[in-house]
């Protein structure tokens, strides 16, 4: 049985940094895929500057088009400033999300030393509460490079219990994150070709496989 | 000796789910209770809508009557916004209320999945601070059920260390409870007459009573 | 596709008290399922008590039989005193068994109060490490009623991230503990009838079912 | 209503350094206290010296009767070894005392970097699980100075919520540990009369008052 | 060689109170040391004083230079109200002080009760990212007294690993906090003489000196 | 100033994989470096088989000489038994070596999913409490390739807040690892040439280096 698979970023490249492995292995799959970046992603850093804006979200497109996903969703919440929102407001436009695609798994970034991914994830544990008739049974979050690994050690929960063996989907992974040329950055920075190579491979000796990714579960309800 | 009990609640309901039992117990004992509670409970849900505002402030001024409290004070600042005011104007209202109450005890919402939780036990946490000459000696969370158990697993720090056995009080919180008709929701919806039976019967178990309530304790400081 | 599922128990009674409903489940969706209680379950409470012995093996078979178990293997380490010894030889008879039974998905008690139930999960952990090739893919811990809820909170990690709808088999998990004479204590204790209806019920309020038992994911593994 | 109050050391002077001026408080209440070494507390150090045995059986019960404890019991277990005994051994001795006792209130050294201080407490627990009709109401645990302040710091749960003023008992703690001479220590070692003012007044000024005793409190049920 | 130390306070004080010993090491031992308090100091307790503030900021450059620091940065966002800015514009003037002065070592005041503190302390944890190039090597917070010892206890992270023998310079500690005569308490409350000696003499038995100050430690990269 | 460091392996390899760069690092700094095998590392896999075990010494020898190392105890305490021996029979070998070698610096195995790891982690706890007039000034605990990572997430406290950029010494970390014929393994496995360059890698980008080993600081003292 397909899934229906909702990943939630908060600025264009999290979710490629963080699985794009997995996200070509669910559209491989069959699964129905969309991504929903919550914020215009350059606001912040490039204000007013619509050429960045569209580079960016051109960017965007494209990588998740490498990995197989044409449903992509970018939404103009303002990047690096989600903590300036009331909580209900980011709230609504990811309830909206997952009212319009009626996903079964949702992937968020982790709520890590960012902001921003704090303010997403906390807006997706709402918006995912198991109530009755709750369509969505599963939960995960990823880590993007460059940032989930940055979060102060005593301060973080980043302790990955769900794995995704991307043997077969890493050169993809790669190719999606090539688009991004506004967010690479050269060797011993992660965001590059040979650094998500290393992560992807460091992950797989973890558990045994060429490559993979990890995820924090944050639960799983099987329905009857 | 009477206590003097301050319950500090985010939202209308919030106490009665979560140690409606308990509340009882107190006022049983002969000790002085104050429920007060921070938001209207309804501007964000139903903006600008009079009658459910007064509605829902009836509801729980009945609801606490019935379990013996007349001193219900309930607050104006927005219901699901309380993270858009400043830190230190909630601040202000819970002072207030322990300065004018004077209580011994303090009981309250847990720092859970809804924000607005979060803000009031951060207030509280700052106004029952142990400095010399504090009134207060004894600070508990309450779990308002369709809430703490809805946070996520790996952030939460909801570990009950504290139990109230509500065996003879239990009917009356559940009889209080069916006052709110507007927070009502169907079984197995945890607002209800059967799942806070079911919930109360639960920890009951856990601690060897017929029905009990789960508490955390923050503080307690016996004095000379 | 199907799963091959290996239950790893303390005691006689642990997997029915802690996921009964979720094996049925399993047995019904045409898994194998086999279960192995590591101690011999009697022998420090009845010492040399042979007709006891034979009465709890007995039991213990009579209830997974009434969850579609067959295959259910009761090892004779010594009850109440797995801490007495060597690790190597409490992994020994782990390993063993998941060489033997090829699962993909391994249920373990949860690292509880109990010293038994640690010295399973230590050997479980072991066993269970995703070296290349482990067949074991996912590893999870369910809870037995009377030991995980009294484990001291400053101490347990049981905060459960993985739920399963039992409300079709509920009735089964109640009458396969009914064959647990010796297991049986009154209500308010957890081991009876009632407060495993209330248990699986309060479960089932905290995610939307009408009832259900938790688990906590230790690693789950995607193949590719 | 006067409290039954049975306080587990693991050794000699544990009691006195963590807790010395709650006991005092204890039994100027009128409060029945007894306190229970479960180690011989010399064997392992001064093997076969009966001498030593003597004097610090006799140190430890003089710092009692100064504290006001005459109930003073000194089991013969094997100190610094309680690793090496099964744990139901150390179970039946700690469930011994409370069957005899009665207490409401138990209070056990820290799980802490004393392999000792952990058996006990893991027995304590044990022995205290709120199953139906237990006696015990309340667990603590107390901080032996000189033993939980060294845990490492990322293992540790020493986190303490619980606080009692013993401004008025401090000299009694203080004389009490001068019984101690095989065991005091010069300054800036902890086991001193210098140390354990400045200890005392330190965790004062935590909670406002001019000396005081840190806990954590392991669970509190309040029957009806 | 020698050290670039700059200490981040949110409040005049915070610094003195956590650390004073051992910014007065720093400078003995000729290390640059630049103090940067992040808020006014008063504009919220005392609005539009401008009286209080000059004493203020006096008071804490007096103190400063107590400890052999000339270099005190004291910057104007809004005391008791950092939460109302946005992140970012935190983030900016911590940036700033990094950018400017070039430290290889940073202390931050520890993310506590105080929502000041935990703003800080997140700009800091964003400014000081382990980035290719970053010039900080060396992360710690501190523990102003009167504020870490208040947070919720199972709320804080506050478990220190990092201590610092002050016992050559408590006496300036001391003296230097006898400048801040609008922050002095009268015993038992911490700040004051009395207290802050305690506070030194309790953590130097805690790791076998006379004096010590508690740190935990964020993150330390030894570069080739 | 040089360093006396000294490294605490349970089996021989651990040094190796966990912190070879490291250790060249420090002897390459002409720092005194001892690495202490508490194990004999071969009699439980290899019962009464003398080749092997003088094979494995051999091996760890050679490592240790490439590494610069020519100081290598290896003790026999029985390998993958360590939990059988009484505790403080592993504290005697482990005090014994820092009275002997009377390091500054500590380096620990971490306390992971290896038994034999969490004993040798509980002695050196013991071993280098802060007492007055302690040599050890710094615990650090470093994680085994194949064992750290595969901890239950649930229950590690591994998250690492010490990074030593090793880019100048990770071909000889690789070199002295290729001395363990016996412990090789083929990749995706952790421990071989390729897997341990990729981990250094992984860990290199984390902190912005082209290599790197982490390590979670338990304790460091500076004395005055």
């Amino acid at each position: 049985m397909n899934r229906r698979v909702l990943v939630f970023a908060a600025h264009p490249d999290d979710e490629i940094l963080g699985m794009g492995g997995t996200i070509a292995r669910h559209t491989d799959a069959g699964d129905a895929v969309r991504i929903c970046c919550v914020t215009d992603g350059s606001s912040t850093q490039y204000a007013g500057n619509l050429e960045i804006l569209r580079q960016k979200q051109g960017e965007a497109r494209k990588a998740a088009e490498t990995l197989g996903v044409s449903d992509y969703v970018h939404l103009d919440l303002p990047d690096m400033r989600l903590d300036t929102l009331p909580h209900v407001d980011v709230n609504r436009v990811v309830e909206r999300q997952i009212a319009e695609f009626q996903p079964d798994t949702v992937y968020c970034v982790q709520a890590d030393v960012n902001l921003d991914h704090q303010a997403v994830f906390r807006s997706v544990a709402v918006a995912t509460r198991p109530v009755p008739r709750q369509v969505v049974r599963r939960v995960l979050t990823y880590a993007p490079t460059s940032s989930t690994e940055w979060t102060p050690a005593p301060q973080t929960w980043w302790q990955p219990n769900w794995f995704v063996d991307i043997t077969g989907t890493l050169d993809r992974k790669l190719e999606a994150f090539r688009h991004y040329r506004s967010e690479w950055r050269d060797w011993p920075h992660p965001r590059n070709d040979r650094a998500l190579r290393v992560h992807a491979e460091h992950w797989g000796t973890v558990v045994g496989y060429d490559a993979a990714e990890p995820f924090v579960l944050i639960r799983n309800v099987e329905a009857g």
